[in-house]
């Protein structure tokens, strides 16, 4: 095979574990904790996960000779890849191989084939040892391949359940994020309801890292893609320090929670970032974000510095109330008009339709859209009638009315600089890099963690690594019951069990460190330059985690 | 000062040099070659550069106990960063300044603020270990700044040499790429004929790597601006190997050569690279390079496999003949009707405008574009009346015209895929990426050999550096006349001395080795995954040169 240098020296680095699950397999001493309630909602989750809820949480301790025979059993397990892809999804997988093999030469490892699909059509490889030496501490999902199929109909669980009958299989582990796991923990209470014994492990990812709470540290890829984005911010940040004459408008992916935007930021000291939280919490109105912006460049051009970098996260424009309403009268007028809209081919036809359709705050709004942008709101929706925000590029939507601002403000006299811009959007850049040292590491132990959960005889858990800003041999391995993590959220209509989504916290230590600073970052040039993910340096440049971690775990 | 760990890290790097003039600077011998000559043209080229044409080549060779006292003279040199960001410009300055200091504390070195502007105006600094050590093998052109000013005109030479005389300057050093360079070669001359000592010295410097032939193996910044590139590109890859759903297209930096793209594609194998070269010399329409990607398209799909990556090199539009001959006419027509053009406010106006000015070919290929693309041809001009060719969005023009092909192929039931694309550029992130080890030690090379030059008391030089697929201690230093890597060109209506602009060669090893390969990857999944550039790893990983180099080099 082709492969390029790095994915061959890739190959022989040995992930680290966690002291507890390290050595011997016959050495892992298993401790539960007391029963465990759901975060909120106790009774109905009770009700909904009558065989499930309340597991003790679980940690794997080192300790010599526990003679659990439980771990040699021989063992069929099929594995996931659940929606987009994050770095070290295929550590997980060798992990996992590794530990079932070390159990039982003869246990099997089933990858289902292109996400959950996989699992309900029965679509498997058994995964050898030759595949995974393959795809050790490589990036992407492609060892099996991902999809965004969501096992949560009737119809969709029974079909699970029957290839689990058919391929006789011990446990599923489902590597995902938050709706993937809440489905997984559907699927165990389903298996058990109806009877069988497969199990059912999580493992948390998303490169979003909106996956965390008090027992989910981080989730897995947040580390390597909020580096690689760093990396070519930091590359951004320097080249306009060295030509002086360019804004960058960067948009971040991360379509509900603005952890990405924020890591980047304090990895990068940008001269603006916005939070979309922060935005929401504040309820700020566009106009208000393009001053914020705005008040910068003039600062900066009063200090002779035309140029500067504005981070902005993906979903930023549903978290302004002002376009949230806008959107939502715009998603409800394009579905009860439909035919109507449909022969309307010219955007200034659709616009004075709209005109009559939309209140008058709204319509105002979108009159002030550049007209580009304005016409990426009335774009095809998706298949729940909703614009797609993720085809907004609100990059542009901020640099046209930023443009237009500046522009009275010169008129006015109060700002005399230079501008000129460019819009940037990094996304798909750092779902599939190859796993920073601590991704794969981590991602390793979560596999090897999920091996023992299933030994274990346990169902409904996620697997967790904890301690994560020790050295690896300090982090500690577990499981946590996946009830422990749910509310109930209103979902299309009702409310649904569903593991909560963590937001970035306007009272947590990372957005404070970033809000202590901003106002500095705002007017003097104080970028820092990343640059690429090492994997071989000293420690202290290849192996520390985010800061968004570092401040969180500080005391 | 508040700085990366990769940037701590990298200051502690010691770049490695050729063993001609490493060790101690007493033992540095200088062997001249013959007289040259330019490589065409060579009277009216000779005719111009009366004091500078015909020296001959230098090597610089180790031999001992040379007792050269000329390389202990005190020396006043003046450094200039000159155009688009390259990663090792500090490195050249930091090499340079070793050299000085080596062979005479007392030496100074300014740095000149803001490009060539630096030297007309005077505006400088002086360049101190400690300012130095703040920026050894980082990324930008930050320290001093750079600036795209062309000193050609009799006012700038007169200023220039206004401001060696008030410095008392032995000599300037121009890092820059061919223009600049061309421009060192006439100021350089210039001194000379108007009784100035000053010495001019060139580095060759332009991540485009269109500066290089028979004694420049290649231009700084193209190695460390491909591997950054290569890096994504190579994300993108697995992420789409990944996903499976979707087709990227991807621009790519480089307006006239397309060295950058071959490199890349060298680097990750995608389905397609345009190449603008074979474009031209096929004289290819837009209509032949859209079947191109389609027929890809169409096969993979055959195959199964609706993803897929296509490399487009931004100057791309600009060797499409028809698109040249309308880029022309347009300029043209809208030079001579700007006061009637200007009052057309709408694209249709305008288009009505067009059908009556340009000829009935060029009209129907311009109605054949996207219109949001169309309309970008009619922007704003440049100061020469010039549409900005970077401002067009090649991707998304091909993108738009793939998908009207696409939809013509399924009706007439030739393409069953599903068609999903996604468009990127890739161009100012690659430009101030940290340099790599090669691009580290080729940069503090170059410029420790243009201390050297200086201190022979050689002008209209340009610093260079061969052998470069070897291991660094076996690369040879010296310089190269510049006068020697001239033709004469028209530029604006008269022909004009230039360094010769090196193309991408249709019959060189590069472009072969891609061509061979192209077929397969065009149906094939063939990505290579390049991954993150590594500083400290193993050499393979760190070490190696562009496979653009390799091939070149290669016997």
């Amino acid at each position: 095979m082709n492969i390029s240098p790095l994915q061959k020296a890739r190959y022989s680095y040995v992930p680290k574990l966690p002291e507890g699950i390290s050595g011997s397999i016959d050495d892992i001493a298993v401790e539960k904790g007391c029963p465990t309630e759901s975060i909120s909602d106790k009774e109905e989750i009770r009700k909904i996960f009558k065989n499930t809820y309340g597991k003790p949480l679980v940690t794997f301790k080192k300790a010599e000779n526990q003679n659990n025979t439980q771990i040699h059993r021989e063992l069929k397990v099929g594995v996931i890849l659940s929606g987009g892809q994050a770095p070290g999804g295929h550590n997980v997988i060798a992990g996992l191989f590794d530990g079932l093999k070390k159990g039982n030469p003869n246990s099997t490892l089933y990858g289902f084939k292109g996400g959950p699909g996989g699992l309900t059509d029965n679509k498997t490889i058994v995964l050898t040892e030759e595949i995974i030496n393959e795809y050790r501490n490589t990036g992407g999902f492609d060892i099996i391949g991902s999809g965004r199929t969501k096992i949560e109909s009737d119809e969709q669980f029974a079909a699970s359940l029957e290839t689990a009958k058919k391929l006789n299989l011990d446990a599923v582990v489902v590597i995902g994020g938050d709706d993937s796991n809440t489905n997984a923990a559907l699927l165990a209470e389903y298996f058990l309801a109806n009877g069988s014994n497969t199990q059912v492990i999580g493992c948390p990812k998303t490169i979003d890292g909106d996956l965390k709470n008090e027992h989910i540290e981080t989730s897995f890829g947040f580390d390597t893609a909020c580096k690689t984005y760093s990396e070519v911010i930091g590359n951004l940040c320097r080249d306009t320090n060295s030509a002086k004459k360019y804004w960058h408008f960067i948009k971040l992916m991360g379509r509900s929670a603005s952890h990405i935007a924020l890591e980047c930021a304090l990895q990068t000291q940008p001269n603006i970032c916005l939070i979309s939280e922060e935005v929401e919490a504040e309820a700020m109105s566009l106009d208000q974000i393009v001053e914020q912006i705005c008040t910068s460049i003039v600062k900066r051009a009063d200090n002779g510095d035309n140029f500067g970098v504005v981070l902005i996260p993906e979903g930023l424009v549903e978290f302004i109330p002002e376009i949230k309403k806008l959107i939502i009268e715009l998603n409800d007028s394009m579905a009860d008009g439909a035919d109507e809209f449909a022969k309307l081919t010219e955007f200034c036809e659709q616009t004075n339709w709209l005109s009559k359709k939309l209140t008058s705050a709204s319509f105002e709004i979108f009159k002030s859209l550049p007209a580009d942008i304005a016409g990426q709101f009335l774009m095809d929706r998706d298949p729940h009638g909703n614009v797609q925000v993720s085809r907004i590029e609100t990059e542009k939507l901020l640099l046209g009315m930023v443009e237009k601002k500046l522009s009275i403000l010169k008129e006015a006299k109060k700002y005399n600089g230079k501008f000129s811009a460019l819009t940037h959007f990094f996304g798909y850049e750092g779902r599939c890099a190859f796993p920073s040292n601590f991704d794969s590491d981590y991602c390793y132990s979560l596999g090897y963690s999920a091996f023992v959960l299933i030994s274990c005889g346990l169902t409904g858990y996620l697997s967790s690594v904890k301690n994560l800003t020790a050295p690896a041999a300090k982090w500690t391995a577990g499981g946590v019951p996946l009830t422990m993590m749910m509310n109930l959220e209103q979902r299309h209509g009702s409310k649904k069990p569903v593991i909560k989504k963590a937001l970035v916290e306007l009272d947590g230590k990372p957005f404070k460190s970033f809000a202590e600073k901003r106002v500095t970052w705002a007017e003097k040039t104080c970028f820092l330059f990343p640059g690429a993910i090492q994997y071989f340096g000293p420690t202290e440049v290849c192996d520390a985690p985010t800061i968004t971690l570092k401040l969180e775990k500080e005391v």
